[in-house]
């Protein structure tokens, strides 16, 4: 194997693909990215066995030719190369080295036989449709904050994308909950995602997938399977298990009837709670809204430490009540809204409460009350 | 205790404070900040029993009087409360609070007495002197990296200030190392600075007064007495214990006859240091520089996971050598350069070996090699 490619254009291909490798592995290949060249194309694979990503670039290729390196090593390297370089790679399969050379930079790695990595298996994919870059952000960004970190409820340690039914007929659905919130984004069903499966992306390929998503119309190709799923751009495939377990009925924790309404402008109400919680040094810091008309006191009692008390002016019509909140669970839902103002559906203290932007019911939260 | 004072007031005052409470104490008043109001002052002090910080801020006081709270949660309210607020804190000594009220925010915190707040005792000192604070902020920039991290050698983890023969008189210098490099900076003697005993400033004492230094034209006033060391702007007291040992005699490691002269751009240097340590993945990188007429090879060579070599273009007329060096160590002396070529000094390759900035003698520095 022997290449030249531009060095902007190699370090953002060997960043995607290093990114998804482990730092701590105990299998020394998965710790190396596949470099495979031919006709006028360099690709960068990486894997960490339950995530594959492959990067595409183009090179000049002089000898075609594969082989692996530390992904992590060849990443820093290019990296600290001057910007504008030509990076010549080529591969002595003899000496078992790949020379990368720059200007008068020059470097010998180790490489792994390319027969010892492992290629993720293909997947019959059951549906394939096509959606913009924007409308995948929002689905994953506005969720992923509710997925739960314990190990034990494995099927909650990701994302739920499946179709449902919203408001106004079928939606590509994203629902995360760690069980004291939820949250539940709609988007409008892309053409072709009819018979999509729904599956559950871990937590990991959530944050691998963001990368991709940046440039708003930029259209990415989905591929969904019982146990893979597969995102693509025109240079990058990120391919993934997904969580073989059952997601929960969701539908049932989001309450339906609540009536109490309360709207508040989003960023006051964020600031407000988050000043309030400065008193108390607990983990699960609650945070006690007092509602009365118009009228809403944010409070926190720490004996230990103190207490403190803010008010708010919102609109709120219904009965006094009484409801208590933990801090982190109100600030992370309230960060959500970026459009309108905030609309608080309560029913009473000790109901889980539902949150949307506005009258939207593309994006709704529900959060569960803690006694204080 | 009343008084009223603007928020960003407030917050600058009580951010130089807080720093210096250590986070983990076992000893509860040491959390805590004292504030002192009387005239139209009010001051914040904290200590870690070690350091002492206080700083004073122009408030409207209405009430004259003193309380103690915890200084990391008085910052945190400060810091979170709206830009341009009045601030109004008020003691109600009897309840054990201090109620602190913002606009619509209203906080009341638990206090501790007054009485159990352990002031610094006063000193006298020995020589009272006036340096610019560009002037201290060099010596202490440019030296504090040698600091050693070692505690058993206690008396290496500070930066030695002391009065000492210069190239052109007598010089205010600042000498720190860790056995494996030195540095020695020097300015000219302050006025009224020649008696001044030499002490060692410890390592946080270092990063605390970093804070004050950052207007150049400011002069402080600087105090040292056998035991204590105290820096003061008009607004901020730093004083500090210094450390209790005797700094060992470094100028017997500053070669004096090194007669081999390299001279190269620091920056193109240290870039290239960098990307040939990166093949290494040991903490220790041995670099080898091996030098010949005019030209510099960088190389660095780890048998598990490959070979680096940069080649530089460089002055240097003497023999050829070979010598090795750690990478991190060369990278750190490297990045103190900002005006001029480095120029390095060999002697052989199992010599101490000195690095300065052209020929400026007034910061010097000293890094041992290492077998390669």
């Amino acid at each position: 194997m022997k290449l030249s490619i531009e060095r902007g254009t190699l370090l953002k291909a060997v960043s995607q693909a290093q990114s998804v490798v482990e730092r701590r592995n105990t299998i020394p290949i998965l710790a190396n990215v596949l470099i495979e060249a031919e006709g006028n194309t360099v690709t960068f694979r990486a894997t960490d066995l339950d995530i594959e990503v492959l990067d595409k670039a183009p090179a000049q290729v002089e000898r075609a030719g594969s082989t692996t390196v530390s992904a992590v090593m060849l990443h820093e390297i290019v990296r600290k190369l001057p910007d504008g370089s030509l990076v010549t790679l080529s591969d002595d399969s003899a000496a078992g080295r790949l020379s990368v050379q720059a200007g008068r930079s020059h470097f010998n790695l180790a490489t792994l036989p390319k027969e010892d990595f492992p290629v993720m298996a293909s997947s019959d994919y059951a549906s394939n449709f096509s959606a913009p870059a924007g409308m995948l952000r929002r689905l994953f960004d506005k969720s992923k904050f509710a997925i739960s970190t314990e190990e034990t409820r494995y099927y909650l340690n990701g994302v739920y994308m499946h179709v449902s039914d919203g408001e106004d007929g079928k939606v590509l659905r994203c629902v995360a909950t760690d069980g004291h919130r939820l949250a539940r984004i709609d988007a409008p069903l892309p053409a072709g995602a009819e018979g999509m499966p729904g599956v559950i992306v871990p937590r990991k390929t959530v944050g691998e997938l963001r990368k991709l998503l940046d440039d708003d119309d930029m259209q990415i190709a989905v591929s969904v399977s019982e146990t893979k799923v597969r995102f693509a751009t025109p240079d990058i495939t990120l391919t993934s298990k997904v969580i073989d377990g059952t997601f929960p009925d969701y539908t049932r924790v989001i309450p339906q009837g609540n009536s109490r309404r309360l709207e508040v402008d989003a960023r006051d109400f964020a600031a407000a709670v988050d000043r309030v919680a400065t008193v108390s040094s607990e983990r699960s810091r609650a945070v006690k809204l007092s509602l009365d008309e118009d009228r809403l006191v944010l409070s926190v009692n720490a004996p230990d430490s103190g207490a403190a008390e803010e008010e708010l002016a919102v609109a709120y019509g219904d009965e006094r009540l009484e409801i208590g909140f933990n801090a982190k669970y109100l600030l992370e839902i309230a960060s959500q809204v970026d459009r309108e103002n905030a609309v608080f559906m309560f029913n009473s203290a000790g109901d889980p409460t539902l949150m949307r932007e506005g009258n939207d019911m593309s994006a709704v939260y529900v959060v569960m009350p803690m006694r204080v």
